[in-house]
């Protein structure tokens, strides 16, 4: 611990949403003050950070002097554009590292990574026009999902093509980005590791979650999945395999579908993940103090699961529900944000099931 | 949860130190912005609060700005002096209120109420001038100790009185202010109760902890302490009658002496409490979210004990400690203060024992 960064340093945390919120706290309990870069006003983590800079992130100014007020610096979302990440390398050190970002950053990248690791994904390829959509076509089949190849989330950016026919109308939908098609995974349920790598090149992963999607929006994780006990071993050696590939630093999430051929990588987020919520109240060190360890210099914490969880997401009107919910022995989490809207994540609550 | 604070809102929070900082954390996670204000600059809470008012307690403009633009107040200490407390309570809801401020600032109302409770205490005297102090010895005896009726913490503003000729200097020690002289009460050991009441007269007590002092400062916090179920019963029950004798709304800390005669109440604190610092580890809601619960009117969390866990205080040098405590599996929690000073709490460990 040598290197680690002392009492009163400063974390730089680019977005300032609900996971750089629960990052700020964790930062604090290890006596790090935090600076939270966002450009839309009245940010979540701006409640409990030291400092907050408003700004774009081509406003070069305030990069610089966001990369000279902090000593290390990372993020909450991986869409940072590449010309913010050129300046800010320059001023303090970027954890987890750039190869992780322009992996996930694009999915075609992330794939063809992923594969070479030796590891399963979905049947992909290229797609650049109407006549590498249709040799996809041929080569995957349908159903299908043609998807751009960067900047997607939470199902957005991305159309299924059931017949042939489809392809046109899913093509005009990426709008002349460069774009992948995805073959569709018969599986049984999606499950993701949350997995921690230090500067040292230790690893800790957290017990697998089991996840469900509705509107292609996270809704629960519950702990333990359902997993063998050989698709647990596979599910962390996976996860610590992508994460020295890319000699990371810090917390990813790593998407996995169980199907009878094993487990397939649907997707890696190079943050903390949404999935990983649950440890907040299932383990002694939860996955945002985990990030910040690793992104500190600290050495990675306890993150043995003590009780089974289910995290469940408060979206939109969930949150009438919220008064409810705090009469019961549930764990309530909520980012601050005012005005509810359709779709958006307000909070989550773990429950403690045993 | 009618009357509960809505996301967004603000809680005032008088005292920066690391008790404000936890309890801002708290706030956060339940939607809730804070304000702190605190004389001293670079106070902790700081770090992780929306806002922060750096003044004095008899700024009356300050304390004007503070209370119009908060939705309920709260204190991390209970040395306020009253006419910022007169001034704040005609701009804002106060909780814990006055009735249990005024008790626990002087140590004989304090005494007085317990023994009018039916409860146990030390042997107490008045002491006001050297006849009194006199007549307190005659009746109390030796080993005693002197002590100023109000704004004593840590030790400080005591004298021991071991025989009756110390009795003159113990007096001098007390420079004229009000003094309560207080028998020895012997005792194996000490425990205390962290209790919480909600505004709709629900009570909930974590597990009791047993503290050991040095210096007079608390050095460590173990839970389960060593007591009969009893005594456990016991020492729950004179926390709910000390909560609800006060109508009380918040978090108490209760420090109880173990005798062969019964549980002798020592002292009580109307805040969160040091010795309930093992919560954040070994609880699904830790005291400072209880707290804030009660003074937002949410409904109590759930305070289940689902661990074994010793806290210990960081204090002064043992910082240089922490590089060898963040290896284990222990949870570390720092306050972000950059200066060490003997004697000054720098943070706390809590570990899971069991």
């Amino acid at each position: 611990m040598t290197d680690a960064l002392p009492v009163g340093a400063t974390v730089g945390i680019l977005g300032g949403g609900q996971l750089g919120r629960m990052l700020s706290v964790a930062a604090a309990r290890l006596g790090l003050k935090t600076h939270i870069y966002e450009p839309g006003a009245g940010a979540p983590a701006g409640d409990v950070a030291h400092r907050v800079t408003t700004a774009s992130y081509d406003d070069v100014e305030a990069l610089t002097a966001f990369g000279n007020a902090v000593d290390v610096i990372t993020y909450e979302f991986e869409n940072i554009p590449t010309s913010a990440l050129d300046l800010l390398e320059t001023l303090a050190p970027i954890h987890p590292g750039r190869q992780a970002l322009a992996t996930s950053q694009d999915r075609l990248v992330e794939k063809t990574f992923l594969q070479d690791l030796g590891l399963q994904t979905a049947p992909f390829a290229d797609v650049t026009d109407a006549a590498s959509l249709t040799a996809a076509l041929d080569r995957i089949g349908t159903p299908a999902i043609l998807k751009t190849r960067r900047f997607g989330y939470d199902g957005k950016g991305q159309a299924r093509i059931m017949m042939a026919a489809d392809a046109d109308a899913a093509l005009a939908d990426m709008a002349g980005a460069p774009a992948i098609l995805e073959g569709f995974v018969n599986f049984s349920h999606e499950v993701s590791v949350i997995g921690a790598r230090g500067p040292d090149g230790a690893v800790a992963c957290y017990d697998p979650g089991e996840n469900v999607h509705e509107d292609g929006i996270l809704r629960t994780t519950t702990v333990p999945a359902r997993l063998t006990p050989g698709q647990r071993t596979d599910a962390v050696l996976i996860a610590a395999k992508i994460l020295n590939a890319l000699d990371y630093v810090g917390v990813m999430g790593v998407e996995l579908f169980v199907t009878p051929k094993g487990l397939i990588v649907n997707e890696i987020a190079p943050r903390v993940h949404n999935s990983g919520h649950w440890t907040q109240n299932g383990c002694t060190i939860c996955q945002f103090e985990q990030h910040i360890r690793a992104v500190a210099g600290w050495p990675l914490g306890d993150g043995t699961r003590h009780a089974d969880v289910v995290m469940e997401n408060l979206i939109g009107d969930d949150m009438d529900r919220v008064p409810e919910i705090a009469k019961t022995g549930a764990a309530v989490h909520l980012y601050g944000k005012a005005e509810v809207k359709s779709g958006r994540k307000m909070g989550h609550v773990n429950r403690i099931t045993g």
